[in-house]
């Protein structure tokens, strides 16, 4: 076989019945994570990804979306901002509300975290509904930041999420679909 | 003047009044890890500190300990464990409760997460009162780990937080105080 570190990170990916709730099958990268060689492999696999891309920034979503967007970040020597729950930034934010099953949920972003024109990677690390990552990338493109693509390590394709963000203009990425 | 990063790095953190409550002043370091040469020396600082310390592991605590505790681990070839406030992970946990100002809050960490006497790095962004990361250092030696240091990027020892963690056996470092 040949070597392929997108395969062998994969195997590393823990798959937990009945988490968050009965019949869904959560897909767990903590094992890939706490792994030194899978965890370079995951990071490396991104940066090979973006590292002709002129970007400017890596914007994480809270919280899963800052382990891998602040290495992607630094080892493309980007800045990094965070995008968090509402009322976790201290200074002047911008937030976007999206919907959830039951409710809304709400993102926010310092408004001084992306100068107008900047080339932004959104970075989470799922994409099941896509709300989270269509608010951030709302909330990106209000700053004048245009956002060059929304990247996660899993996307569940039948929860409707990538085909959302696909629709709304913005290219979508993901290395595993389950 | 000479090159000093650990200088050039304290001079990007905000101060923002009355955050999260009248009369405190808190510091924010969104504007060190939006600029990428500020990100990278912030960085570089803890990777100096760490090289040589045979580390096995960076845990990292949720969120903004997740930001460089994760980068750190990349940098050091380590893997990286995120230890998050309860209901968030989804394989089997322990957990540990610490006292907030009112009430109390939790931190939980995956049982498979650190193997008996692995030697980790304990991360986060700030020490406080410590609560959280006396918590956090209690789950991972409850799973058999060596926590090498408690590290941080601010201190605020008027709240007696390190002074609580160095009086508990870890040593503790932070790069700058306020």
């Amino acid at each position: 076989m040949q070597y392929n570190p997108v395969e062998t990170v994969r195997q590393s990916i823990r798959s937990i019945s009945d988490w968050p709730k009965p019949g869904v099958t959560f897909r767990d990268i903590t094992p890939v994570l706490q792994d030194p060689r899978c965890f370079r492999m995951l990071i490396d696999i991104f940066v090979a990804r973006y590292m002709r891309q002129r970007l400017d920034l890596v914007a994480g979503v809270d919280a899963r979306g800052f382990i891998i967007g602040s290495v992607i970040a630094y080892e493309l020597n980007l800045g990094f901002v965070p995008i968090r729950k509402k009322g976790k930034l201290p200074f002047e934010t911008v937030g976007e509300d999206y919907d959830l099953e039951y409710g809304s949920s709400s993102v926010e972003i310092h408004t001084d975290a992306v100068k107008p024109g900047q080339r932004v990677l959104l970075m989470d690390d799922l994409i099941a509904t896509g709300g989270t990552l269509l608010a951030a990338s709302r909330l990106l493109q209000r700053l004048g930041a245009n956002v060059v693509e929304a990247a996660a390590i899993i996307d569940l394709p039948e929860l409707g999420g990538s085909k959302l963000i696909k629709e709304s203009g913005l290219p979508v990425h993901a290395l595993y679909e389950f």
